[in-house]
């Protein structure tokens, strides 16, 4: 196992393959946030590529070397298989890289927090990949596509829909943003799609789950929802683990329909636990 | 754009997201083959993905400086979107790096050509996904996934069947090998699997379908076919722009089914034409 610094050999799997794992991670006055979901999170991923971790307390001691004297910062970790072996064939040993970067915290606006965030939903579909779901893999072409659809002014952040061959789109199944999870309320019980044949496990999903589950807030469930579903939901709003809670405030799904969400019940209680530690907005 | 040589920058977006391309060409006697195949797939990459190609004279020119005086080399091109954008937005401006080098010519065992290979159905499928189905994109990891299910003593390729749900093993869509185009003959007619939900659309594999529209050697198809109608080929071959033709002796599909393959008849006559230029055994 080796620590990348900088500049990485164009012969690393994470460059030739997208053969690796990744976490953004908020830290607050020097502070990781949900690494205890992080972590086991890097492990579930780990298991599935085939790659070894190292140590937690050396990846935490590395982690420490990047740490700046700030409010709020972002580490990302990418672990990738290293370099070598005979194409796709994995190298024998295995060496794999760990580069850990320091990022500045990306302010969003109030506004999105406060009246919500207008969205679209997206044409570049997730394929069902069991082998690769709920990990956070380096393989995010359809993410990259996904986000590139819309600009910034008009929506900020797009629903992403599984890939479905021959339903009405109104019918295909709902997942994640590009960058988030999606929750919905629906008379009365707080709903997010599984992560099951695809998509990515998030770590601030998971914390509202548990959140929900122990305070008994309201009833949640995790299922399979077509997007028609989502029109009749009273509160919409995706998670993120730097961004914490957003609400929606609509839903563009084609040129003639849009939705509009104005509950914020679960959303507002739930953006007092989790946003005030990130010191985003509460509403 | 930026030629990057030995080293790229960790924030490269080919490591964060394997965001760009690839073309691994064959080079004998320091002349590209097929390049007028794997040129017009790198510019079908670029559309699908919004990356900007160099000039062609210039991506060539720059390939001359990595050609070496031998037989037989490689040469990969690695085209990325290069640094920034924030998240998976796209860069502005976007500044591609392009990594071009080269590689010893992997010999394979005369063996392979002269009595086929022992090839196993993986148990990793590929995904549907449109967006991405025939262009060399650097998401990857399933295939990393699929050829780590075998070992080189007991299989020398594995074939990727298509996702699907709720079918029989045997039903599925058989789509490729984990690095190689699949063909296969039945009633005398030359099928090969169509590349329009997954799979890449491999250089030989286009080369093989014009020669033989071309010659009316025998009839082609390209269509969905099952695991099953496998089991009636008379042959079966895969193709690769760096091994030719390799004719498949035997298909494991589990642990009690095994098929056998003898016939030679139109694989042989194809490996006259395309594995001759490249130096490797016909049969």
């Amino acid at each position: 196992m080796a620590i990348i610094n900088n500049k990485i050999d164009i012969s690393d799997r994470g460059v030739a393959y997208g053969d690796g794992l990744f976490e953004t991670i908020a830290v607050i006055h020097g502070v990781l946030q949900h690494w205890d979901l992080h972590w086991p999170r890097l492990i579930m991923g780990a298991k599935r590529l085939a790659l070894n971790l190292p140590a937690e307390k050396d990846l935490l001691a590395n982690i420490d070397l990047n740490l700046e004297n700030t409010e709020k910062q972002i580490i990302k970790i990418i672990i990738t298989r290293g370099s070598g072996g005979r194409g796709y064939l994995f190298p024998e040993p295995q060496c794999e890289h760990i580069i850990i970067t320091s990022h500045r915290w990306p302010e969003r606006k109030t506004a999105d927090y406060l009246t919500g965030i207008n969205v679209i939903v997206c044409r570049t579909c997730l394929s069902i990949q069991p082998a690769l779901v709920g990990i956070k893999h380096l393989n995010r072409l359809e993410q990259v596509l996904a986000r590139n659809e819309f600009d910034d002014k008009d929506y900020q952040e797009g629903i992403m829909l599984s890939y479905n061959t021959n339903s009405n789109q109104l019918d295909s199944i709902v997942v994640e943003g590009t960058s988030s999870n999606l929750f919905f309320v629906k008379d009365s019980v707080l709903c997010t799609p599984k992560i099951d044949t695809c998509g990515v496990s998030g770590t601030m999903r998971q914390a509202i789950i548990s959140s929900v589950q122990a305070s008994q807030l309201c009833s949640i469930e995790e299922g399979k929802y077509s997007l028609r579903q989502l029109a009749q939901a009273t509160e919409v709003f995706f998670s993120n683990s730097i961004y914490g809670i957003i609400p929606v405030a609509s839903i563009r799904v084609n040129e003639s329909q849009q939705w509009f969400y104005n509950e914020r019940s679960i959303s507002s209680q739930l953006a007092e636990e989790f946003n005030s530690p990130l010191m985003h907005p509460t509403f």
